[in-house]
């Protein structure tokens, strides 16, 4: 870009046009929007090979810069992943449309009708880092509840999101949408997160989705409310009255299955009854997938060879093949090192006992509570969401996953005629 | 107090107790909660001239520093007061507990069920100005939804405050809850405010209530989610296909029925077709009443001798009897007009008009939105929540009057049967 480029200006450009077709898009019928997506899921199929060959070029940056491999994990693009791209698009469209929904309409002893009506939250400002599906749930979750978007995604994903705005801006120009509904901001300097969260004349909401680093500076200098996405220090509790084998699938499955997301567990505890019947096995099977293990003094005297944990660990999301193991007593300990050390995101505990199962539901707060489930499912594709915009560790507003009613408000509605207050 | 009293050691210590009593009001049964909120109502009408003389003490002293007649309304307790105190205590109580409530409990095509559990915030603060009755609704709400709440009242009302927070505790302790469940700061040093927002260990968010110099200075200092009370610059638009009786009615209720309240009137827009018939009524009993009229230049042509309305009225909250009136070309002027002026509080049209009040509706961005009724029944008590904690102008979390459900927020929960993710 021209080297007197005005970064200010040019976002507050994106501001205003964001604005103006958020306007235009509380009247865009449901019809248009779904029509746009499909046209914009069209648009991502038919360009696979384009998709496979931009996203290439931000790998091979990414590896040249020493990225590690959860991080191009999160980059890259394959068949599979475009595919899922669209079909996640074409989920949303068969979701049913939230806006101007109205609840709980009801009279009132004074005679007024009073209800609520969902409604857009206006303008939303997205940042985030390497993955470029990010670009199109996002943009598919915003235009859905009728709410304009500024992306802004991570330098190392530049070629595959602005090959990914292309798509959005067929889909938008195809359903006689504004374009700059869903705007892909293009400079990759660090100026224009600065100008974004400070906009609250163009902006309402600020979702910024990445590393614990990014989260807290975004949040630190907003101006605008932010709707936080923490990291997920997630924990499975074997309890003692666990089914052995469903621990076992659990708890293999909520660190195996993939390592570089939210959701995957970071720390196993494990009551101590039952730690010398379950560990032995999982352990080896952790072991024989290359998985490096952590543990407490009791846990080291039952999986031999493994190193000790430290305070630090059990605070740490390892996004990568590192398990930290305790061993404790009961469902109290194991919930008070929960509420010590949990990021709020996912728990679960694997009982048969429900007593237990009960309380843990009602008593561990966080986003996500589970019962002989992986943690693994906590998303937005698992819980029926469409997809999800990210997974909230706040507690208010949208908690969780992330989707479409998560991006809008609810408004007070009131009939009368010509009622006054007495 | 003593001068080596230190508040960051104070604020510190009614953190730890609040969060301590958050984590027991978790397992509270509904009955509990109840029966202490019962025993508070009932404190609070067994101590009423107590309360009257402790009143009068805030409002002789109110008197001397010179506050004004809208500040005086604000804090002046009277049977009638008292008794709507204790009466808003009785109307929780009838609410049904949110907590636990289980929503949406669906099985996804992985076989996992989920759903959707109400769950207190944990620990609110509140901040707040003149208004003793302030103080009960907030500890009856936050007691109901099973939050602990620290409640920084203003030192105008430190009289009121402290004899209401006897009668609290009092019910506390009957119902066998943690005294420390709602706290009312005990120092008038503004100190206190800043730590009580800075402390994100023991406080999960705070709710400012009051004029918007507080709520600006609170959100720029907090380092807790901030639920948002700005003020109140609320319009009723009259529809050239209004009702002219209704129009009269409503606009006069919505400026005169009460002056200091964020939910009052304080600009009238009177499309042109209707304004010589609707204004010369209007004005006179307006005139009758005290409040002064401000008018655009067309509406002083029709009402003489009333002053000229400046471009700053159109975005200042009165809270006096002064009205600003504008004459305009129809809906899409009144709404352009609302759109750049308004607070997002509250806006009525008065229209006999199906379509006009259809977009009315959809089309105006504001926290409540209403046709052919006034604007002061933006309130909790009026829409059946049982109190409110303030009226919300955010878009994110709770908008509009926030009662149960805005003190709360919503987790997954996720139920299987040794359900891994493929």
């Amino acid at each position: 870009m021209d080297a007197k480029f005005d970064i200010k200006q040019y976002m507050t450009q994106l501001g205003v046009q964001a604005r103006k077709a958020s306007r235009e898009l509380m009247r865009a019928t449901t019809n248009q929007k779904n029509s746009a997506l499909l046209a914009i899921a069209d648009a991502i199929e038919s360009s696979k090979s384009r998709l496979l060959s931009e996203n290439q070029k931000d790998l091979d940056a990414g590896a040249k810069k020493g990225l590690d491999a959860a991080l191009l994990d999160r980059l890259a693009l394959d068949d599979d992943r475009i595919s899922s791209m669209a079909e996640g698009i074409r989920q949303i469209v068969a979701l049913s449309d939230p806006i101007g929904e109205i609840t709980d309409l009801k009279y009132m002893p004074s005679g007024i009708q009073v209800g609520q009506m969902r409604v857009p939250l206006g303008v939303i400002g997205i940042i985030y880092e390497s993955r470029p599906n990010v670009t199109i749930d996002a943009a598919a979750l915003c235009l859905k509840s009728s709410n304009a978007a500024i992306l802004r995604g991570g330098s190392e994903a530049a070629y595959s999101n602005q090959s990914l705005a292309a798509c959005i801006a067929e889909g938008l120009k195809a359903a006689r949408l504004p374009v700059a509904s869903i705007q892909v901001v293009e400079t990759t300097d660090r100026q224009a997160v600065g100008e974004l969260i400070t906009m609250p004349d163009y902006v309402d909401v600020i979702v910024p989705r990445g590393g614990k680093g990014l989260i807290e500076r975004v949040s630190a200098d907003a101006s605008v409310p932010v709707i936080k996405h923490l990291h997920g220090v997630c924990h499975v509790y074997i309890d003692g009255a666990a089914d052995l084998d469903k621990a076992i699938k659990v708890a293999f499955n909520a660190k195996t299955q993939r390592y570089g997301t939210c959701n995957t567990m970071e720390t196993l505890l494990v009551d101590k009854t039952i730690a010398a019947d379950v560990l032995p096995k999982l352990a080896s099977m952790y072991q024989k997938e290359g998985v490096e293990i952590r543990g407490c003094a009791q846990t080291q005297a039952i999986v031999k060879g493994i190193n000790a944990v430290s305070d630090e660990d059990w605070d740490t999301e390892y996004l990568a093949p590192i398990l930290s193991i305790k061993i404790l007593d009961g469902i109290d300990e194991a919930m008070d090192h929960i509420h010590r050390h949990s990021s709020a995101h996912t728990e679960a505990i694997v009982t048969e006992d429900l007593t237990k199962a009960r309380r843990f539901i009602t008593e561990v707060d966080s986003s996500s509570v589970m019962v002989n489930a992986s943690t693994r499912f906590a998303d937005g594709f698992e819980y029926g969401l469409g997809a999800e915009i990210g997974i909230s560790t706040d507690k208010i507003h949208a908690r969780g996953p992330v989707g479409l009613n998560g991006l809008t408000s609810q408004k007070y509605i009131v009939f009368g005629d010509g009622h006054i207050r007495g």
